[in-house]
This record gives C-alpha cells, sequence and structure tokens, in this order.
C-alpha cells in the first residue's frame, strides 16, 4: 500500500465525523479548510505503518485513531499562525486559517479539532479498555502534560539563552509527545506486553527528536518553495534551536546518531520484521538528512 | 451538604490535576488564574446533585466528571473573552485571562482547558464502558456538535436579524448542549435505563434553554456589580435576545413555563423524591426571575 491509499483513509475518516457535523457550515468549512491543507501527515502514517509492522490488519477504527492525531496537530497549527502566537500569513503554501477566515473563525476552528477526536476515537470500533486508554494517551500527549506546555516554553524561552537540556524539554513536550502517541496508541490497539509498550514509546520520544532536529536543519538550510512556508524564521524570531546550540555539522550528525537508535529499537519489537525500504522502517529512514 | 462543599470537592479534583502538570509553571498559572475566578459552577453542581437525586453517593470520581465540564467552560470563556471574540477586559470582577497575561497566553490556556479535562475523565474510577460514553458526551456537548458550533452560529449572527428558531439553535448549541451534559452523565455513571436517560436530557436541555433566557433578560435588566462584567453588551453588539423577540414580559413567562417543565420532568425521574429546597431542584428553582 503506498502512502496516498493511506492518506486517503485517514482524509476519509474526517471528512465523515465532519459530514454529520451540520450545525455551522462556517466552522466545518474552516475546520476542512486546513485539515485539507495537506501536509506531510507523518502522524497518522506512523501510527497506521507502526500498526501494520505489529502485525495487525487495519479496519476503520484505526483509521479513526489515525484520524484524531492528525485533528488535534491541525488544530495546533491553526493557533500557532494566529497573529498572537507566530502571526504567519502562509502554511503550507496556502494562506493560515486566520487569513482565509478571520481570527475569531480561526480560534473556533482550532477548538473543535481539539475537542472533536476524542468523540471520534470514544466511537471507534475497539474495546472500551482499549479506547479509553487511547483517550487518556491522546489528552496527556497535547493538553497541560504534553505540546500545548512545551509550546508555553517555547514561547517563553523566545529571545532568551536557553542550554541544551531546556531545549530538549520543550521539544520533548511541543512535538514529542504528539509524535509519540503513534507508536504508543499503535501498541495499544494491538495490546502489546508492557515491555514492548515501553520500547514504542521510546522510539517516538527518539522520532520526535528526529523530527524537530531536521525541523531546526531545513529551518536554516531550505528556500520557501522547499518549506512550503517562510524559512528562517526561527532565526529573525530569535529562537533556539539545535543548529544555534550544537553547530550545523554536530546536528546532522546528532540527527544521524538518533535514528540509528530508533530503527535499532524498530527492529526489536518487530523481531527484525521491518526492512527499511518499506511501512514504518521507510519512514523513519526517510527522516535522514545529508550535509 | 451545603453547595460550597460541593465546589471544594471540585476545585480540588481540578487543582490535583495541574499540581502534577509541572511542565511549564506560566501555563498552569494561567488555566488555574481563570478556574479561580470561581463563577456560579452551575454545570459541576447540577451534575453532583443530580447524581445524588439519582441516589447514588458521591465518590472521587464524581467530582472528576464533574471537574471536566467546568474546565471545559472555563476555557470557552478565557477564549469567548479574547479580542478577536468579544473583546472583555473584565470577567467575573477581574480581568480577564489575556488581560491579565497576554494573548498567546490565553489562547494556549484555552486550550489546555479542552485537551485536559479528557484525560481527567479517562483516569475516573468508573468501569471503562461508562467513561467511554462520558468521553462521548462530553466531546460531543462541547466542539463541533455543541458548543463551538453555537459560538460561530452566535457570531456569524451578529448585526442580523434572526428568528426565534434560529435563535433556539444557537443557544441550544452555545449553552445548551454543555448544560445538559451534566444530566445526561449523571444518568451514565448512575447506569439508569435509557427511557430515564433521555428524560435527563430533555431536563438538561429545559435548564440550558431557561438559563440563556434568564442571562438574556439580566443583561437588559442588571448592572455591572450585579452582573460581575459589563451589561448591556448583547445590545451593544446587536445580539439577538430572547427580550429583543419575544419582548421582557413574554420572555419572564417563557422562562417560567420552561422551569415548570424541568421540575415535572425532574420529579418524574426521581420518583417525587426530589423537593424544590433542596438539591438539584432548588438549583432550578434559583433560575427564576420575578418582573
Amino acid at each position: 500500500m503506498d502512502n496516498q491509499t493511506y492518506l486517503a483513509g485517514v482524509e476519509a475518516a474526517i471528512e465523515a465525523y465532519y459530514q454529520e457535523a451540520g450545525i455551522s457550515d462556517r466552522l466545518v468549512e474552516a475546520v476542512l479548510y486546513s485539515v485539507r491543507a495537506g501536509g506531510k501527515r507523518i502522524r497518522p502514517l506512523l501510527f497506521l505503518q507502526m500498526v501494520e509492522a505489529l502485525g495487525q490488519e487495519l479496519t476503520p477504527a484505526h483509521y479513526q485513531v489515525a484520524a484524531s492525531v492528525e485533528m488535534i496537530h491541525t488544530g495546533s497549527l491553526i493557533h500557532d499562525d494566529l497573529p498572537a502566537m507566530d502571526n504567519d500569513d502562509y502554511r503550507r503554501g496556502r494562506l493560515t486559517n486566520h487569513k482565509q477566515f478571520d481570527e475569531a473563525t480561526a480560534i473556533l476552528a482550532g477548538d473543535s479539532l481539539f475537542l472533536d477526536p476524542f468523540g471520534l476515537v470514544a466511537a471507534a470500533d475497539f474495546s472500551a479498555e482499549i479506547r479509553i486508554k487511547l483517550v487518556k494517551a491522546l489528552s496527556d500527549a497535547s493538553g497541560t502534560l504534553g505540546m500545548v506546555a512545551g509550546q508555553m516554553l517555547d514561547m517563553v524561552s523566545e529571545g532568551q539563552s536557553i542550554d541544551l537540556k531546556q531545549l530538549e524539554t520543550i521539544h520533548a513536550n511541543k512535538t514529542g509527545k504528539l509524535l509519540t502517541f503513534p507508536f504508543v496508541a499503535a501498541g495499544l490497539v494491538s495490546e502489546v506486553p508492557a515491555k514492548t509498550l515501553l520500547k514504542l514509546q521510546k522510539i517516538g520520544e527518539l522520532v520526535g527528536l528526529a523530527f524537530q532536529v531536521r525541523d531546526d536543519i531545513l529551518d536554516l538550510t531550505a528556500d520557501f518553495e522547499a518549506l512550503g512556508k517562510t524559512p528562517q524564521k526561527d532565526l529573525l524570531a530569535e529562537k533556539s534551536t539545535y543548529p544555534a546550540l550544537l553547530g550545523l555539522e554536530e546536528s546532522y550528525a546528532f540527527l544521524e546518531v538518533t535514528l540509528d537508535q530508533a530503527r535499532q529499537l524498530l527492529a526489536e519489537v518487530t523481531n527484525e520484521q521491518i526492512s527499511s525500504i518499506e511501512g514504518v522502517g521507510a519512514l523513519i529512514e526517510r527522516l535522514r538528512l545529508h550535509a
């Protein structure tokens, strides 16, 4: 199955949820505007391919879980772009939500994308025990115990000098926890033993870290077209980044080592059944960058 | 048990959640600033007293469910007050969240209060089946199927002439569904039969309606001190209200009839065991206004 097929399933799950939500057309329009903007959809892909790597066959319920994490991610992008936050006019090469609609609409669209996914997961066809674990993991990854706390730390640190440990705490929360969720969730729906669940969490943390280092490198080295958004905005915002703290060359090496560790653990949890050219193995390989 | 005792339990449940959330102090501070601003806390009170009216003894898990709906309500107030929304400087007699902190912080504090309660409910000591039903009901009441959709409808209708049916749709979603949740949730945790659950939902809808009619009347007739916020802002914002559409006297009468219906159904679900001077019966009685 190629990535497009997975993504079509994720998008169908999100669209199905909003097709039944006929109260405010404008709200649904604003929500779907940002959902349809695309992006790499790395979180749902990691989840679906990790589920397969654990030997499970995908069902509609898996696509609903994949959709839920993409919805929260999309909601966070809408709020991040607001004038009071990063004040971005473009996202993925298109106008940001508040530029296309207005600020109030963008705030509400983000709110919806935070509140709706829990209902979607709650209705997925897994046992109640599995669903409640997914809800807990998703809430912990995204709210005051995860993503939102990381965004606040990031904001407070702007223009300040922070050390590598503080930078890691910011990213472990801001992006790491929502990138860890796909791995943990794959373990939960596959009912793996506790030891395997811990390894899956560690893989997620490593992938999350790699993702951020990669993003920081690309912000410095790529142009608007490759990035789909304004480059060097970290530099302009005086944000602490891995290249700023480690140097560019060290950052490339750090990315490499982090991905190697993730691949090693992935081989362990799947009993070496995973290759580097397909599925979740290939997704992780694709995060590598060459100086 | 007087209302203060219930509220102390709700506040303790919220504070306990955030005491363990030690990632961003500023985020927790901003969240708790608005939580501690007080207010009537009508939603948790209705839930706790409805649970008791159904013959159950309150446990810490009930307080966690009560806390969850208050958290979502508080998050919605923070976002409602933002400059791009209602642009309010005061709420409950204190500076609004974005005035006390800043806009970005207020956006994130609201986001947290939308994402966290699902984790809180997921960890409550009820069966997984009950918890997952609570999560679904809370999500449906608050997101694109409920509160947020109602806020969008309300915003779009500003300055426009709408009829009574449209006004009812706005409020049934904007405030009605989150006021209905306490009654439905009380039924879910008490495992009442489906027929009783439907009656509880109807009571919630009637109370939600009464609440809004009452609010509209008070906005017109009360002063800053009694209201704890700027009065007549509906009038200034050219919002459609019940007094504007029905006239003030008719609105008083409509409130009366709505509350009578709620009381009648309440007597049915509790087998007449509820009096008008205590518990949920008294809460509903207190919504009456005399012209």
